[in-house]
């Protein structure tokens, strides 16, 4: 049983949710993502006293992923769900922020530790007193666990997961007993605020590794610059892009690396992902005699169905934890100070330029004459023509994830998406908590690509959207069900088939005030041509739906090209 | 690695998938819930081969929502996820199936038994190799788990599961690597039909166990019988029946054994629930000497917050697995011989008639001068009025959870509610599956009673009903918010406010054929009274869409009672 502690004890007594609250607050938390349920009810009094905003989204799977896109674009983010049934229809949004290196912070509010204790057979449980077992779920994809249940290290607890949290980029799992939501414990805590420095490296090993590391850079004759997603994850861009640009080496990035680097550098050479690179891409990567990768992921969508082409001989990893040159590993040393000193030793490297990509669209697609219907060749060229700085656009599992490898973003674009989970629907909640956090730290534009299919698992929470008056540009690909999955297998499939919505009307449907959205349907390149060059709709001043027409069987060809591998790998024995 | 077996072995050689697809139809499954996902898309190919068929719900957690109405009108169900992503999604819908006893079939495509074994970095992974996690996770919300690992044990392994799912009336887990869908094992087991006969007791103990009931029950001066949820579950309630029909007992269900027993039955007494309880029936429950409790759950939102106030040493509780007579336990006695044994030698008891419920609604509420505001203790007689022999009705955790308590049904109407697991939002998903199976057996109505605030976390399976051209009748109480919650904590806090949609346009945007469909505001008695007494509109020729606006702050009395139990007990020390 949590003893209590004795308020006389305590200089500035303050409860344990408020606690919690103003250490989210201290980190950067201004949304709260979550829906409510009684076991939380009392501790969500307490968020706007610690001067966080309650979001209340429409579904706690839906909450999760919104948190994960505010996480991606704030750096890092919290949702409060309910016991059991809250938090289990969350649980995969979790494994995706997990599986994707997304800072989130997971409140559990539970029974009180005495219902706990005496096994009371109460609701949202299993019935079989067992109070663990949901904790025991998310352990699993959760970085660091505090069961609050006592107010004597409540504090210590919290401070720790929030540190992991942001240390380790990855979700943390904490319940707050109902009792203990207001338990009195020291507020003194708060005047220092949690210590979030990474401990540096070892010096001596560190200065070894970057010897190490510069003696092949000189050694190359034509190296190249790799970025992919944990590059962005462990936030070491700044060091990147110095890297990039004292280096002047030619710069790929993974589609997972995508926006993580300046595209309108004259360096920059476009996507890599193997087979499905653009062929100038693929030949200047693979005849590079050394390729520095920075948080590479290796994943099957990440790179065209495991059709990476780059030798390990070749190859120097820069890692979170580690450092890998060749084949000899270097673990413990962290990617930061070594790049920091790569980049100030590095003196005068061998550099032989790469392809230089741009948003051009091909004569042939680009011909209107060619017919009016949209192409995926023809649109994501286009995207980044009507791109401006400081986008966020988020793309979808589908044509969308596929599709924006051939767009070439404005200079400080945010892309997110979920290469590697690939949960579908994902990118409708994260595009809620991309354009809250887009409104809270200026005017950035939020913009989504998402499929039909997609759009239908997640659809409502447009609805939180609008009743936060955010203002996205959400691109439904209206293309008759699900065509990525036509392509790895049943083309004509009725599995494969959707029951079509009236996707726009949705937007009144959710209470949207008329005078404050607008909704479109883009059938022919024509309309969509006229829909790019249209300056209200670029300005973004409410929010703005797109049904996209687009044809059953297309797609863009590093999907087909994934797709296929991806069939035959899944049927090979 | 799985070694084929080879095919000259075999008398009728049948694929893995096929051979599982058409156990789950022997068993009485004819529509199959689910997404698809690149790890099952091959084996769906054999969903129609089995003469099944394929729903296709919008997303995963609808589906589990969807299987487990479907299971409980027809007895058993299937869901199909994909790895990772989908099952994650749907595990909140399984763990209400496991808290609950409801049969449903989870069967998950995963990759191929190689990929694993190389522990290869696929989408839908975490990234880390291991592909047990999330089986793991699964294990805990499933009576069995079978992985398809080997042709040569995956018939018994599916066999197995599927009689674990019908034994213990609780969801199974099955993995169907991808390179297992195709290969062939022996079709000639089909031809023997799973055995799903129960163990029968052992006759001396059984006897010993009937002798000692019926003594106490001749000792009795006022015996009843109290019906809860697992006589449902366990699907004893022929036996139960008749012990009613033939005892003459004053007979009363619990919230969770609504709909259990025949309501028109002169013996039938009313809802018990402790203090929640009308005044008639919590007086006739605790002044008996003897409580036959049948499958009983003394659950927090069953109780009316553990005000359950019948002693142990006055009942005898039948379950599934164990008999208890005062505090004498006889553990390994199924109830079902054992009732069968006591109907049989039972002879003449004393019956002490018990209350009589009626759906008159109290002067009161019934003088439409009383305001034209519909409330809770107006409608739900009122509903019952309305309801006709062997309607199926659903209602969801909040308001319309407890205000059926004041609902006396017609004979045979089976009533689907999750009173344990209380996941909101599930109501809707369990309403697809529950018409589906109605639709499958015959004519019964499909009657959903949903909060606003619920609806919204589910709606867009209402898209998957009109897909499959169901036929139920949907009632939005539009009272905006979480009423339910208001009276736990924050009666005006504005995270228990929703976002208001204009929630009957949804079945327009869903695609619904106007000439197929019908929607219905109504706000007041007598629009409730003229639509109540609309002969096409009780005709359910076609989907129909209530929106039924109630005030925001009115409640059944037994959930007002509940909730201030509930709030006491999360804030008890
Ligand atoms: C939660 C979840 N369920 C199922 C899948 C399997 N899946 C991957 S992509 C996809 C279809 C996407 O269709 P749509 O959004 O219409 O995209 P497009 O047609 O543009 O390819 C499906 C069902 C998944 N990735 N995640
Ligand atoms: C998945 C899930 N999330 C949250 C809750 C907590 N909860 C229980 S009832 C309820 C509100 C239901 O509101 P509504 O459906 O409008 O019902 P009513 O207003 O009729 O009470 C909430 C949020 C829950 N039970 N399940
Ligand atoms: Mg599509
Ligand atoms: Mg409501």
């Amino acid at each position: 049983m949590s003893l209590d502690i004795r308020s006389s004890e305590l200089k500035s007594p303050i409860d344990v949710a408020e606690y919690l609250f103003r250490r989210l607050h201290e980190v950067g938390v201004r949304g709260v993502h979550g829906v409510p349920g009684d076991y939380n009810l009392v501790a969500l009094d307490y968020v706007e006293k610690a001067g966080l905003n309650w979001v209340g989204n429409c579904n706690e799977l839906n909450a999760g992923y919104a948190a994960d896109g505010y996480a991606r674009v704030k750096g890092i983010a919290a949702i409060v769900t309910t016991f059991g049934v809250g938090e289990l229809s969350a649980i995969n949004a979790l494994a995706g922020a997990y599986s994707e290196y997304v800072p989130v912070v997971h409140i559990v509010g539970t029974p009180s530790t005495l219902s706990q204790k005496s096994g009371m057979l109460l609701h949202h449980t299993l019935g079989n007193g067992n109070f663990e077992v949901f904790a025991d779920m998310s352990r699993n994809v959760s970085c660091a666990t505090a069961k609050l249940n006592d107010p004597h290290d409540a504090a210590t607890l919290i401070d720790h997961a929030i540190r992991e949290c942001l240390a380790q980029s990855r979700p943390v799992y904490i319940t707050l007993p109902t009792d203990m939501v207001e338990k009195k414990i020291e507020g003194e805590r708060l005047k220092t605020p949690i210590d979030l420095k990474h401990p540096t490296n070892d010096p001596q090993k560190e200065d070894y590794v970057v010897d190490v590391i510069l003696k092949s850079l000189h050694a190359a004759k034509n190296p190249i610059i790799l970025v992919d997603a944990c590059a962005q994850r462990h936030k070491v861009l700044a060091e990147v892009h110095e890297l990039i640009e004292k280096s002047q080496l030619p710069t790929f990035v993974s589609p997972m690396g995508k926006g993580a680097v300046n595209e309108t550098l004259p360096t920059y050479g476009g996507v890599y992902a193997g087979d499905g690179s653009n062929r100038g891409v693929r030949e200047r990567v693979e005849a590079s005699d050394l390729v520095l990768t920075i948080g590479s992921v290796k994943s099957d969508f990440n790179t065209a169905g495991f059709t990476y082409r780059v030798s390990q001989l070749s190859t120097i990893d820069f890692h979170s934890t580690y450092i890998r040159v060749r084949y000899s590993e270097y673990p413990g040393v962290r990617m930061h100070g070594v790049l920091r000193k790569v980049i100030d030793r590095m003196g005068k490297l061998n550099v032989e330029p790469g392809p230089a990509p741009t948003n051009e669209i091909s004569k042939e697609d680009g011909e209107m004459a060619q017919g009016q219907v949209i192409t995926h060749d023809w649109l994501w060229p286009r995207v980044g023509q009507w791109m401006q700085p400081e986008d966020i656009v988020i793309t979808e599992t589908g044509t969308a994830n596929f599709g924006i490898w051939e767009t070439k973003f404005p200079k400080d674009v945010l892309a997110l998406s979920q290469v590697l989970w690939g949960s579908i629907g994902y990118s409708v909640g994260a595009c809620q908590g991309a354009a809250l956090a887009a409104k809270e730290t200026g005017n950035r534009r939020t913009i989504l690509f998402v499929g039909d299919g997609s759009f239908e698992l997640t659809a409502q929470e447009v609805s939180t959207m609008i009743r936060h008056d955010l203002k996205p540009i959400i691109f439904v690909i209206v293309n008759e069900g699900y065509t990525i999955e036509r392509y790895i297998h049943g083309m004509d499939a009725s599995y494969n088939d959707i029951q079509t919505w009236k996707y726009k009307d949705l937007v009144s449907v959710f209470g949207a005030d008329p005078e404050k959205s607008k909704t479109y349907t883009v059938k022919t390149k024509q309309e969509a041509e006229d829909l790019f060059r249209d300056s209200n709709f670029a300005a973004a001043k409410h929010l703005q739906f797109v049904e996209l027409y687009m044809p059953k069987k297309d797609a863009p060809k590093a999907l087909k090209l994934t797709a296929e591998a991806n069939a035959e790998l899944n049927a090979k024995e």
